[in-house]
């Protein structure tokens, strides 16, 4: 595991240096525009695990591709990470983010809104450079996996904001997986693997692979979030504690709740969770936690993880790597950390 | 001008059909996401002049290209429009939208957000279509200027902002002219065309006096926006009537207003402008729009637009086209309806 975090932080040291050389504020002559650069440094200059560009590139290292070729489309995925991040906090309203105040916190709503789609943007600009060394076929290739995981990502985006808005309840396991799938699975793990891939010029059944993959193991990471969001030590997480029951997120430990809990319990929990953030009180939140511990529904949930997390393995054994086999390893490793991590 | 508005509507209708075709509700498999197309198709389906796939497909024509070629790239300009205004009533608190209720007030601030994003994505996915018809190097060419269009907007849409939540009025008409140029110029008439040049093939010297017109019209474009705003039938128009002054906003108007005002009037305007949209009362806008009577605040303004305005038929009548002449002719009416315009 040593090993593995070392790598992430080697592979995010190299990434970052990209991507604050794409947010450079000079690049604008209007004094104003300073603080808008600013802005979209902000998150990007946060403490990360960054795991999406290390595994985008050890993947593409696995399947025979140079790392240097993927450090670009690496950056791209942060940058993606990053903006996707400052409107989920706005959407959600969210307090905190990697252990400081949430982007919106700081500037309001609308400068952070548009300091988002700035972000946006400029990841687009940063993929485009890569036509220079990938050539423009294999940018092209790039480019409609980036488009797939955007489109993948609002819609769970969209399906998660709506059951809350909606007030919905009436969901069931495989509803949840549905949402992980398209608003974590993709971005998290599919796509970076898959673009990894893509750079190092694979085509067809590997990227298969890497979908299933991606996609069993990213809902396995949703889970873990989720349990850390509830159980976890706050410091090391980076978001406020408890933050999902105060949002009134359906992750699956609160539909496993619903579904295990007495019909008195299950109707006051429904009621607390569907009141307004600012509405909850300390004691809301003690009652819906009281239930989770006697439920052991964060137990429930870390065993789902971890049938995905070797459903994800079992995927990844059967793929057979062209390059470089201590990086097919560390992906081994990281499937691992990503339901074990404590962060 | 009949004929231009019979042009812009003809190829408006063209660009809808692609349009509405990218965003099929059919294309997920989950019941919920429905209600994100449906969301990304609401502003598309409104009421629209269209000028940014005219101009597009207009230039592209003027500059020697086939009009089938330029139609996604034109669609791609209005899906571009669609987001970033659905964004924009989030940032400005705006209530109406083309006559009707802006999208996060039908539902909600996060859904909108997200379905912006959304609508965000499917531009560039739209866009990478080209690369079918139009070749990879043409296409990149496209993106390329699109990526410039999208970072200019928001350093635009920064400035505006970053004028109101800081409360600077300490601003000139350069001031206000960089804000323009960046927020307006860019996406409503250089970028749509020199888009369409670029997808005629068009390099070098055209694009310069296509961005040289663009910003002069442009400017002026959002001119004559800011007066019908203030002095417009709302009917026509499609927006609530003096929006700018609940919203903040700097308008040349204001700026010109004061400019010439006396102090205790400027002091006033000022303390008007920077309470929050819901304390100004009626009052208070009736106040701001007496002294833009007195001043002729309006009437200067106006003046400066047909100044620009005909900076731009100076332009464009420099411009060697090598296409269609009736295409180039519609041009300059075009420049001409930007100013005349009550809608």
């Amino acid at each position: 595991m040593t090993d593995l975090l070392a790598e992430m932080k080697r592979v995010k040291a190299r990434v970052d240096g990209l991507i604050l050389n794409q947010l450079l504020p000079e690049s604008s002559s209007i004094k104003e525009v300073g603080l808008l650069y600013r802005m979209m440094r902000d998150y990007p200059m946060r403490q990360a695990k960054g795991m999406r560009p290390f595994l985008c590139v050890t993947t593409c290292r696995a399947a025979g591709g140079k790392e240097d070729d993927a450090l670009l489309t690496a950056a791209c995925i942060e940058l993606f990470q990053n903006w996707i991040l400052i409107h989920d906090d706005i959407e959600d309203g969210s307090e905190l983010r990697r252990g400081e105040p949430a982007l919106h916190r700081k500037y309001g709503d609308a400068l952070a809104l548009n300091a988002g789609d700035a972000l946006h943007a400029r990841t687009w600009e940063a993929i485009l450079l890569n036509g220079r060394s990938l050539g423009l076929e294999r940018t092209f290739a790039v480019m409609e996996e980036f488009s797939h995981m955007v489109n993948e990502t609002t819609e769970g985006q969209h399906m998660e904001l709506g059951w809350v808005v909606g007030k919905r309840w009436d969901l069931s396991e495989k509803d949840y997986y549905e949402m992980c799938t398209r608003k974590t699975s993709w971005y998290t793990v599919a796509s970076p693997c898959r673009l990894g891939a893509l750079v190092a010029g694979s085509r067809g059944g590997m990227l298969d692979q890497l979908r299933e993959f991606g996609i069993s193991l990213g809902i396995a990471f949703q889970i873990q979030d989720d349990c850390l969001n509830l159980a976890g030590d706050q410091k090391k997480y980076g978001k406020a504690k408890s933050d999902d029951i105060l949002e009134g997120k359906r992750t699956l430990i609160l539909l496993h709740l619903l579904a295990v809990a007495s019909q008195g319990e299950m109707d006051r929990v429904i009621s607390i969770m569907n009141k307004k953030r600012e509405s909850k009180s300390a004691d809301d939140v003690s009652y819906v936690m009281s239930l989770i511990d006697k439920y052991d529904a964060i137990g429930f949930a870390r065993k789902r993880a971890t049938e995905l997390m070797k459903e994800a393995l079992f995927t990844l054994r059967g793929i057979d790597w062209k390059g470089d086999r201590d990086a097919a390893e560390m992906l081994t490793s990281f499937a691992r950390f990503a339901v074990e991590r404590e962060w």
